[in-house]
């Protein structure tokens, strides 16, 4: 069991208000009436740098102490999570180290690149990965923060639903994607501390569903494939979240690749904005769930949007 | 000179204001430091159907008597104001009758006919469409409302600028993209009325350039060429609009398609929004302009985002 109470993520979610957007909650006639039921969509892709990540980036990097932000904060990431550590260091003045794979997407490098972020190219494995990481934490003394599997990043992220359930009160499910899981975890731990009814169910790719199995097998499991679209949620579960997860999950809906893929469009059609796949991942899961939660109140964490429009999958 | 007042226009407002959406007013703090001023982007691709013409074609069906109403309206039209009048007249019950060209995209006659419009096939140029749609009026005894030469859609129109000026009262100016010219006369009466200073300033496709034409020769141009990707400004202005234009508009700018598509672009990727390309025209006048309007406050109205994601010009 986790030993974060109400008061202790509100004091979390008062230490990042400063720097991150209360971002949007966005309803829409036509996809309620497509899910039977009555949907509230809150906009983390509005969220600074275009994702969730924001939050859970800034949790970590507020709680080191003023001598080891001075060293700064490293990460392997190639995703959202790089881009988030380095603009939230920034605004602390402090400098975060991202380990990233050769063969990264050379607009992702970028992005990290304009938010300050100082990449140490490595294989692409998990193993060259984390130690790249550990090289730049002996050789600099920065600070390692996981992007996923890290108490306060967990805390971070949770605070998209506690805002969601600040709004709307009586909500209940909440979907969430699900890929490392710290914003599952995180979400999960508002709707138990901010709701008296409000259950968490999530969306994983069934092409990158170690989550699904880790809820049966009761261990986490790793992926087989991570051959998805949802390049967000091709990490696996950590010792931190799972536990997490393990007891409180109501759900864990697997998706298929056209379904991820057509849940996107219709959010891009309908709602006018933009929502990365691994967004979509949440509402496929909520549209192949529908059966079970006509009538219901539901919550939807759209994660992100950082995608590259010139390669879209329709 | 244009005789409606500050309370004509907000009695206007008032009576369109259950059938339309508030729309969200957003800002990014990215493209104000690209353009150097502070801009006030008003999402009218939140709109109903997509696009602010949901104003106007509701404030046109709200001033028919209701017999009128019960013999219903006609337009001709193959783009938003075909969607736009067909669900305003749904919401009273009212029959709308689309005169529209053969060769229009299945996709937009599938649209008019999820909203109830009844569509009467043409040929594509200006005069077959106008004579369909006399036939079906004298047939159905049906009320014509042009899309955009029309008093009370101009004034449903303005509308959008309105709720802009009450949310940013000290705009120095609008942008709005021109075509039939409704929105931009609305949009001008409404800063007339609405604030002290606010200046309008429009932009245009090179390739469609009939209003910038007009300004200097001062009648109404025909387009030459309506070669341009933003499919809702090919249209001329008429004489219900063009002598507000004529007297109030600060300027018109001109902007070539790669600067459309570029604009709409940095929208979609830095905003997270879905626009059309008459929508950027409007962004893409302001950059070309931003010279001359640096650290001014300027409202921008996003006029739609009704575009097929599947075709993309990027």
């Amino acid at each position: 069991m986790h030993l974060i109470n109400k008061a202790g993520l509100e004091k979390v979610h008062n230490s990042i208000k400063p720097f991150i957007h209360r971002t949007p909650v966005l309803t829409s006639q036509l996809l309620n009436e497509i899910c039977e039921a009555e949907l509230f969509f809150k906009c983390e892709n509005f969220q600074k740098m275009g994702a969730f990540k924001m939050r859970g980036a800034t949790s970590a990097i507020l709680n080191l102490t003023k001598e080891q932000q001075k060293k700064g904060v490293v990460t392997h990431s190639s995703g959202n999570f790089a881009q988030a550590l380095s603009l939230a260091a920034k605004s602390f003045g402090a400098k975060a180290y991202i380990a990233m794979p050769k063969n990264a997407p050379q607009v992702k490098k970028e992005a990290v690149l304009g938010y300050d972020g100082i990449i140490t190219e490595c294989e692409s494995n998990a193993v060259a990965r984390e130690k790249a990481a550990k090289e730049i934490q002996q050789k600099t003394g920065a600070t390692f923060v996981h992007p996923s599997n890290d108490d306060d990043v967990i805390y971070g992220q949770g605070t998209a639903a506690i805002e969601l359930l600040e709004d709307y009160q009586d909500l209940d499910y909440i979907f969430t994607p699900v890929g490392g899981g710290g914003l599952l975890a995180g979400t999960i731990l508002a709707a138990i501390n901010f709701s008296e009814k409000c259950k968490v169910i999530a969306g994983e790719p069934a092409n990158a569903d170690d989550a699904y199995r880790s809820l049966i097998s009761g261990k986490i499991e790793l992926n087989e494939t991570t051959n998805t679209i949802a390049d967000g949620l091709r990490t696996n579960l950590g010792d931190r979240n799972f536990p997490i997860i393990k007891e409180y999950v109501e759900r864990i809906v697997l998706v298929e690749e056209d379904e991820i893929i057509e849940a996107m469009k219709l959010i891009w059609e309908r709602m006018k904005i933009i929502v990365e796949p691994s967004s979509a991942v949440a509402f496929a899961a909520l549209i192949k769930h529908k059966n079970n939660i006509k009538g219901k109140k539901i919550g939807l964490i759209l994660s992100g949007g950082n995608i590259d429009v010139s390669n879209l999958p329709f």
